[in-house]
């Protein structure tokens, strides 16, 4: 099941280099590997922000709330989430 | 170059039945035929609305203009346009 | 799963006093049909507006959008939909 | 009586964690209760935020704000109340 | 039990010059019958616009909403639903 | 004259206890004076939310932003105005 | 006592031009016999817009709201009213 | 050329008693000063605001936005500048 | 003086076609007309949008005021003027 | 390629004077060197804001996404992109 979620990123200015760049390594090192198991099937950068627009396939609603909660910059996070469904003229069948 | 697109559809009421279904018939044509280019790379429905979100694959803001707008519900539609490009993250390298 | 959805409903003044009400009348068969059948979960009227805030209780967003599609006011309808999940403080095994 | 309330928490980056911990199992334990009561009808975790929807049902707007403001985690909340009442189309007796 | 509801009233214009006059006096009397009742507490006009902001004393969420319903422009009104409660600071022993 | 007032008030987490509880007393104090008086008509506070919606009945502006200024609270206040007259359906003499 | 209005306005395009015509005249003549009058203290056009600024000096939110009334185009009219007081830094005597 | 500008001041906890009264007394003069020069035309006070609509009179852009940078408050303020131009329906012929 | 004009156009379904395009060329015809006389600096269209962004540079509000008046499509734009001056950091002699 | 970027700009009250005068100077460098190569095609001031509208010239959102990125002000910014193409009005022949 797909799911556009929308992630506006804003880290506080109180916080060490040295912790967001640890943030930011984890952030990386996490995301990389949800993309690997088709969890996180797109992550784009919106130009000019410190955001991004994806794409998770999942389960169901809990599935995609625990993946997100389990991010690093979740609590620096902006969330968006829209659910969404196949398209009737969509050509893609795993677009399901 | 990727841009992400929301298409919030509303056909006003005085059209006919039969001028509509044309207008979806074509649409969905034409929608289909630019999926199969690689230009409309995703086409995904909006759970609940009669509303898209989409991801083109184009040359530049000129083309994406242009396919836009010789989509037959294009002056039916409210549109949303958010350029993207590469996140640092992605493991997919044509995302670029 | 469980999504809470919001509908606003406004009908077009063109509309006959007879089509209404029988727009009115499908409608209430159909969603009592789903509330029997679970799906509908909860149903309640938003007080002093023409809208309601629903839960459904669905497989995926793909059940949910047709779900709402089928519904006789759907054209007449601004939808929002809030995916939702089971809560940690939750005492209810059942609002999974 | 029915109210609709959206809860998001934000929690200052001032509290130390000691606080903050204490401040969400003291949430969590009276959330229970007040659950338990039935005051607190319907509690749901709203995907990707640390937000929630709940269902309160109550005697009046009184009894709903002091529950509200009784709430250890009530100071860092952004709070919108919805009143409801019993839809036409619901089959249930109890959602008066 | 005491709700702030702003109404800002829209009458289309394809409604005759009588229908219009009926409306307006339907609605002069049952909001007059209402105050006379003392549900309909406070009723005042806010300046420049065609809307008022009143104050509603109901026994429940259900009456105030059958109470909206009824009012002729009802179908021609936006409708702001606040609810009320005492005040700490407040002097009043009626304002429950 | 009348204009209806709402105030949304957040306290700053850097003031100490005592400051606030010094603020709140001095805030109370004075809101009674000013009912007393007849300038501040009603005040109610809004279920859910540190906020209130008052009505105030002045001589002008400038004695309601005097007023309002004056208030010990009125620094840590988001302030709404809206200026109301008479309604001409209203059946109160004194809602001039 | 001031206040700043600002209109902005929005003919139908279902009235003819003589009817169009007709509002615009008589507009412009009580306009101008306000501003004669001292009521309708300033007058300017917002740049670009059929929308304008004004300053209006009344005794009351009653007189205000009766003027605003007075006007041919009020029915086409999106009003927003601000109160105004005299500024302590303002070296106008008349600007009370 | 006359430019309408609200500005809507919020003056940060952090700066000292002295520091803020020296602001204000440097910003009442030098606004006085503008005024007596003829540039800044009016200045109200927007009522229950720590805000005020003014307008200015200037040969360009530039010179109002230079004349807006020199303000002390300037670094504290939310500003929002409306080109304005004489009303076809201006009795005045120095509002141009 | 410059200004940059945002101008989003919506033509209502009732005009003929010929209409339509009677004004799109006389449109086109002015806009390409002020274009070479210096006045409108410069006129892009926005991706996906039928609406454009432009800078105008005139000499005052009043004038631009006027030159958006003349053009065929006005009363079936939304027009957002911004006013602009030099920046600082500009390396262009006549951004002024 | 254009982009329309809309830059507001806000310092936080933390940093040294230094550190300011350190980022405007390097802001200052790099814009001015990105205008000489042809990039950053136009930076106008929005008068009255601590912001500017700018047009670029860019191969695609990557290259412009990284221009924004290394602007030392970056950090400080809300930036908000627009995607322009050539207006079928335009004398311009390079406003491709």
């Amino acid at each position: 099941m797909l799911f556009q979620v929308r992630m506006d990123v804003s880290i506080p200015a109180h916080l060490s280099e040295t912790e967001v760049n640890d943030l930011k390594n984890r952030e990386k090192a996490l995301a990389q590997q949800l993309q690997q198991s088709g969890k996180w099937r797109h992550l784009w950068r919106i130009a000019g922000q410190y955001a991004n627009t994806s794409i998770f396939d999942v389960a169901s609603n809990e599935e995609l709330h625990n993946l997100l909660l389990s991010l690093p910059l979740y609590p620096f996070m902006q969330i968006e989430v829209t659910p969404l469904c196949r398209h009737p003229s969509s050509i893609h069948d795993d677009d399901r």
